[in-house]
């Protein structure tokens, strides 16, 4: 496709609003504006959102599999209706989370295991074509992630320790998904200071931006 | 496991409520009351209910792809919180519509392509060992279909070719699942008698019955 596709992917805490804003920050000064298109998951289109307000307000209780199979529906609809039509069109798109968070989150965090989730992960790709160029993982160790969440006013984690082992499996799901595709994913150290890191960030991103076609 | 899982499948009008109805009653005389559940798809399980309102009455277009997740996500819980533990209980559960229905409408019938729900489908069978033991595909020509929804009051189509074109595709959808799983489909020609109909249908399920355990 015409365009970019980049994702940034990490826990809560890590700072990946902040550097999302910052790239988009900076890409304002070097492509034309509208050839930028900013979003997240899960969410992104009216769709996508309608599906979102369902998981997060609907008063059943899905199967954790159910669950899963409607973050896939959200992601469809946000590729079909969002993302593949800004691609074609040649705009650089930014999400704030993508597939790489159903990964880490659902299939190490909460258990469900990672073939099913792979095999949708992989059918995705087959039937629309749409696989992030560059995808930013944003490290930062429990303990940093913690003190940051505390300072912007986030209350403090509802579970105990096995919180903290969720989320130790959610960091190592990461780290699986950047050891296995080490051409997409970039592992940044986000404890380094905001600017730094959107350096680091603008650097990588600039060195595959395609080229703007004609006048554009 | 344990218990028996029976399907029915088959377009509108091919009489399909009325062949469960008949089956139930036949059961009943000779199971104990309680062992058999009547179930059927979109829906079963309270969450499985909200997600089929949520296609059915909610106001947002998903994409074709999405509508199919959702109705995966809406029989992942269907199967984790009803059919499964049924069957783990040596129930019968007979199913008004299971996964053939979403292969026929969305793959052949919408023209989604197999491909995808195939693998939905494989993943389904790997994760939750769910798969029906015998499935009926009640068969019709569609103009037999066509004049009892008519008889019934059903409003006529407000489809013209297209929709004859949509019907045809469905029931070449069911015909080859049949001719693929042969040991599983067993597909009736539902033009005849009700009664013979579920004669038919009841000799089948005899055939394959699990002995009932200790003193059920």
């Amino acid at each position: 496709m015409a365009g970019m596709f980049i994702t940034f992917e990490g826990g809560e805490g890590a700072g990946k609003s902040t550097q999302v804003r910052l790239l988009q920050q900076h890409l304002a000064t070097v492509v034309p504006p509208g050839r930028t298109v900013m979003t997240r998951e899960p969410g992104g289109t009216p769709g996508a959102e309608a599906v979102r307000d369902f998981l997060l307000f609907g008063k059943q209780d899905l199967s954790l599999r159910a669950e899963t199979l409607m973050h896939f529906s959200a992601r469809y609809d946000h590729v079909d209706h969002l993302i593949r039509p800004a691609l074609e069109g040649g705009k650089i798109v930014i999400s704030d989370r993508f597939t790489d968070s159903t990964e880490a989150y659902q299939g190490y965090g909460r258990g469900e295991g990672n073939e099913a989730i792979l095999s949708l992960i992989a059918s995705l790709r087959q039937q629309t074509g749409v696989i992030p160029d560059l995808t930013f993982i944003l490290d930062v160790p429990r303990a940093v992630a913690r003190e940051r969440l505390h300072a912007r006013g986030n209350r403090p984690d509802r579970y105990e320790a096995a919180t903290e082992a969720f989320h130790a499996r959610v960091a190592e799901g990461f780290a699986t998904i950047a050891r296995r595709e080490p051409g997409r994913c970039i592992t940044i150290d986000a404890t380094l200071p905001p600017d730094t890191v959107a350096r680091a960030i603008a650097g990588h991103v600039a060195a595959r931006l395609p080229m703007p076609q004609g006048g554009a």
